[in-house]
């Protein structure tokens, strides 16, 4: 018999070279099946959601793993926490279906995006936010996201060396609101290709500071080519907001 | 002629060994100093409005320096921030008459104490709140806080070897209010001795989880003795929220 866990997961990136483990570079995923490694005493591989690259945070990140061994969900739970370093946290570990699978039984996942829209650079917000030196007013992002929503082929939002035969998407919904002095964004969606979240920030903002129509956004979504979109926004300003199964 | 500008400053205090230069180690008024010498060519020294200890960050703390060289406050403020390194950020630069001194002219100021009460320890808020393991309610404490309101005699609120023929302050005003999942205390005072804010936060902390009543905060007031209080809250916790002139 195998016993199956799915964990869920809060990363800070700013010094992470991503998720996945990697020949060189600290990683979120090492730093966790290094844990259960010695945990269980067994060597455990561990199954994200996805990946989230370099500099990406995680309020929620999922993960899923088998094994032979049976260790009660608390008992992972807090001793993950004790072991893990302080820019990863556990929130929960679950014990699941034999075949849950948290990479192919993810439904959809929200993204979020913080910009902090001012004059100066502030400290408190540094690696954590996309510093956009222009006031923005969240409203205006609001109503250029809506042009996302629905079923698109959304490649001029992605990294052109990553373009596949299929780029149709679904965006389920978006909103945008403040929290503090930061603008969040959220948009989830049943899948994400490659920087799709960044480039559609880093466009929508574009388009605000040279104030170019919400018609705009939809031409660069018909054109189906990275070069009609805007600026990819920096990566410490997206996070993982949760995964839906 | 000497030209006097008060600077507003934020700084995440994680890296730092506190604010003021000191032998060995990172400090905030160390790299302002140094990035102002560079700007006018003419070693500039700063006069914070008080010290913040290692760890400690600060949302508005102040700082006052005169020089016989006249550069915009726009400038500087420009400047400051193009040359600083990213845990510490200028809010303003402002030209303020000759006999202005960030230390001695300071009215009142206002700390703010985050604390992060979870089972768990969580990513997001590590070295910027103090992770305490259990439930606590913030009207609670805000009901222990109003103790301390008003002028007291706060030898039992200081570290011992920092005792000095008068301890009496004045804390003008006190809250407790939540800002996302972080419980926020803010004291106004018009001095503060040292650690005085991580002792009331902590011995308030220690008194709920005990079960202590409110009274038995008068009795530590007035028991004038630093081992009648509870422990001292961590120091990451704590931010320089303002000051007041």
């Amino acid at each position: 018999m195998l016993y199956n866990k799915k964990i869920t997961i809060q990363y800070l990136g700013t010094k992470f070279a991503g998720w996945q483990i990697q020949a060189k570079g600290r990683t979120v995923q090492e730093e966790i099946q290094k844990a259960l490694t010695k945990m269980y005493k067994t060597k455990i591989n561990i199954i994200g959601s996805g990946r989230t690259d370099s500099g990406v945070h995680a309020l929620g990140q999922t993960a899923s793993y088998r094994t032979e061994i049976f260790l009660p969900a608390d008992a992972v739970h807090k001793g993950l926490n004790s072991i893990l370093p302080n820019d990863i946290s556990i929130i929960s570990v679950e014990d699941v279906p034999e075949d849950f699978h948290a990479q192919i039984s993810a439904k959809s996942k929200t993204y979020q995006f913080r910009i902090y829209a001012s004059r100066d650079r502030s400290a408190m917000h540094a690696d954590r936010t996309w510093w956009v030196k222009a006031n923005l007013d969240y409203k205006d992002i609001e109503r250029y996201l809506k042009v996302f929503e629905g079923e698109h082929d959304f490649s001029s939002f992605c990294v052109q060396t990553s373009l596949k035969d299929n780029n149709i998407r679904t965006i389920n919904s978006t909103k945008c609101f403040m929290e503090g002095d930061i603008i969040c964004v959220e948009i989830n969606g049943n899948g994400f290709i490659h920087n799709m979240v960044r480039i559609i920030v880093g466009t929508i903002v574009d388009a605000i500071k040279k104030g170019y129509s919400v018609e705009h956004l939809t031409n660069v979504l018909n054109a189906k080519d990275r070069n009609e979109a805007g600026p990819t926004a920096h990566a410490m300003g997206l996070y993982l907001k949760e995964v839906f199964y």
